[in-house]
């Protein structure tokens, strides 16, 4: 870092800007989902992003490199430090912190980035935002189907239609169930099963069948070993995947039939049918299912998983139409708090993929124009007249209109290119003429840029005045209002 | 890391949660902010934490220890990354990377939290939120005066009162002028000059002065070397101090007589002549005045610069009062873009120190009790009516009143005691006999509680029915509701 050395105007791997329009439109459904949260009673609470290594746990993939998977670094006191990888961590150390102080269930929402120290690649992001709500302190089942019920909810207030999304429960008790009763007890098999199941999408019914058993080549002719269940093991846990029903009932009476009289499995069972009790109660419809296929995070929780999926068609990265999929996940997880006070606090929520549910509410918008978000540019023809330049912007702030003074020192044509890539809706533009007369010329930027679309020949757009027209200084605020209408 | 050794629950130090009320509070301060900056014209970006550490640049104290101040690491490349400890840098980086696709003057506004590296102390932390606004690429000294005017709104926006805030504005041209006439020339001692002018506040003219000369002698004996200066070197040095006046025009006849003919200090005197004719123009009134003794950033910046105080009186750590000082800093930095490309950019910004703002705001508050912020929450004596429950929940919220139906399983009372400790306003009571009679109870909760202060007698206590009262069950939303609005 030599000191004339100029350094390279540049952002490291899988960290992004984001821009104006961008910003608000995220925003806008940040918003949409928080104050839905709210409504339901969550309250807000803000961790730090930074956090004590050992404090966010014991989800890191190696102790030997405790920095893997996560931006690390050591403290000043030597002490390992490292950036959030989820919302869920330091909300378990927070409640470990303060249980006492805080009121049983504790109910908070949080939204926030979150840092993956991992490959970056395209769409693979090391910086994401993720919005969460969890309830800690009741193994209540009716708080699992009210996390159903509210992502559902938070769906819509952030502008997925009714019936473009579906809610899937599981419980990793009724696989474990399910796979006690086959034999199979190992963690490892039982995680190749997991990772089996996990491919259903990708692979069919067949595909999973292949996986649980010998083993399956592909097409390229590259081979995956199965996990080794004999067909009369492989055939209950391909029954488990297969018994997702739009009817909440009978997927639990298909599961109950499969567990037996298996503990856990019953467990799981029971669990599932509290769950299908309250969400009756909260009179929730057939957006929320129960699907044995949705593996999400078994690994991490104790019971009750669910995601929240797009069902409409986008197209994959081959151009193929599929299932939006997942914008949304969550499940119970009776373990974490556990870790710092060795006692036992139950706790269920949910974590909404901010940037993946945007990209999902921007393929459901019909494709228009950018709009003219910009503020309305008060151009300066004469720098004598600066006070009445301020006091027109001053005037449409007033009326609450966005509206600044242009700040730079360039003539009108390039004030008005500006006033373009700003995408004002209206420029503001008065000279000597207009103050003698008590004028100003408004120029509707909008229906300017719609004509110049229209005219290609350089002359008639000269002339052409249908975009521009002149109003007194005293209706400016209510002639611009009239332009922002769309009047 | 031992799999059985349980983490301790805490914070490294100089970090913090900041919880429901406060997120709240705080965040609607933010709102009001950058609200006012979208106003005037400012548009939102959104850099993430992480960046280059050459990128974000110079300021960084120690080029031998790169990661001194600032959390920093080893990126999978070996390059050096850190969180930002500004937002300024990375809009330098950003406007350097992207300046050809941007309208200039290119207006933007950001919030966020930024991190120093620094020994965490008592109201010292190492992540804090600034919230800034920028106007790069026009050299018009009609942005800094917008700037100045646009703190002062930012503020009032925010619930500061005009006149108990003032906008101070300096050139480091002048003083350098001031300097250069006194044949004060070698950096080291111009440093130590603006070191004794910066501790104005705290010792008055007279210790200034001789930290200007030989050195002052305090009153525990300690000795603090001076600069060294002449008393004909000194003397123009403590006038271009003590030139403050409520008149802009007063300070520029002073600062225009101190400067004489030297260059840098005319062309000083010169930007602030300009400022103070767009602050005219603008119609600001004695809310921005000149004040030469405002050295804040004075190495960062590179010509005018600003401070945005609150005047009231707070108490300082030793009781005394004193004035609450300075919540938001500016000024123009005309070389951080040319560091990327070599080619100079102007560039001229403020930003708001979010968490002194927001402590300046609850000192200025009346003491009230905390408000019953929280969710009306509907308890549950019938397990069996849980559909009603969750009903009489969706009709609140419904009608925009956040509610919940209580998630423990806890009988009545420790409901009730949940809902005081959420601040609830209302708690919603219905068991066998309300059902039966069509009718449900509501606790008024804030009504309660000052009754339970007010009663001392326990009998009385347990009869008072003041704070409670049966409606209909048809009534539910309009009698909550009542009680919400205090009627």
């Amino acid at each position: 870092m030599a000191a004339d050395a100029r350094p390279k105007a540049r952002l490291p791997g899988g960290l992004a800007d984001v821009a104006a329009g961008d910003v608000e439109e995220r925003q806008a459904m940040l918003d949409a989902l928080l104050a839905t949260y709210r409504l339901h009673g969550f309250a807000p609470l803000e961790t730090p992003a930074v956090e004590y290594l050992d404090a966010l746990g014991k989800n890191l993939p190696d102790e030997d490199a405790p920095d893997q998977g996560v931006f690390a670094l050591r403290d000043d006191d030597e002490q390992w430090i490292a950036l959030r990888y989820d919302l869920t961590a330091p909300l378990a150390r927070y409640v470990a912190q303060h249980r006492q102080e805080l009121p049983t269930p504790f109910r908070r929402y949080q939204a926030g980035p979150v840092w993956r120290r991992e490959k970056p690649g395209p769409g693979r992001f090391r910086q994401f935002t993720q919005c969460d709500f969890d309830t800690v302190g009741s193994g209540s089942m009716a708080v699992d189907a009210e996390a159903c019920a509210l992502l559902g909810a938070s769906l819509e207030a952030a502008g997925i239609a009714p019936g473009d999304y579906e809610v899937r429960v599981n419980d990793r008790k009724v696989l474990n169930g399910v796979l006690a009763r086959a034999g199979v007890t190992e963690p490892d098999r039982q995680l190749e099963v997991l990772r089996a199941i996990d491919k259903l999408d990708r692979l069919g019914i067949d595909g999973v069948r292949q996986l649980l058993g010998e083993g399956r080549r592909d097409r390229s002719g590259d081979f995956t070993a199965g996990a080794g269940l004999r067909d009369d093991q492989a055939e209950p846990v391909l029954a488990f995947v297969a018994a997702g029903d739009p009817s909440r009932t009978a997927v639990l009476d298909t599961l109950a039939d499969l567990v037996g009289d298996d503990p856990t499995g019953r467990e799981g069972v029971e669990e599932l049918a509290a769950i299908a009790a309250a969400l009756d109660a909260m009179g929730v419809g057939p957006e929320v299912v129960f699907d044995p296929s949705v593996v999400r995070g078994l690994a991490y929780y104790t019971g009750p998983v669910f995601e929240a999926a797009l069902t409409f068609e986008t197209l994959d990265e081959k151009g193929r139409p599929r299932e939006f999929g997942s914008v949304a996940g969550g499940g119970r997880y009776d373990d974490l708090v556990q870790r710092f006070t060795g006692q036992a606090v139950p706790a269920c929520g949910a974590s909404v993929g901010v940037d993946r549910l945007l990209a999902a509410l921007r393929t459901r918008r019909a494709e228009v124009d950018a709009p003219a978000d910009g503020p309305v540019v008060v151009t300066v023809m004469d720098r004598d007249r600066l006070a009445d330049y301020h006091a027109m912007a001053a005037e449409l702030r007033s009326a609450g209109i966005r509206a600044e003074v242009y700040m730079g020192t360039q003539k009108l044509q390039k004030q008005l290119s500006y006033a373009d890539k700003r995408r004002a809706p209206v420029a503001v533009i008065a000279g000597e003429r207009e103050f003698d007369a008590g004028e100003v010329q408004l120029k509707d930027l909008v229906l300017g840029a719609e004509r110049s679309r229209e005219i290609t020949d350089r002359d008639e757009w000269r002339t052409d005045r249908t975009a521009q027209r002149s109003v007194g200084r005293s209706e400016l605020v209510g002639a611009v209002s009239e332009i922002l209408a769309g009047a």
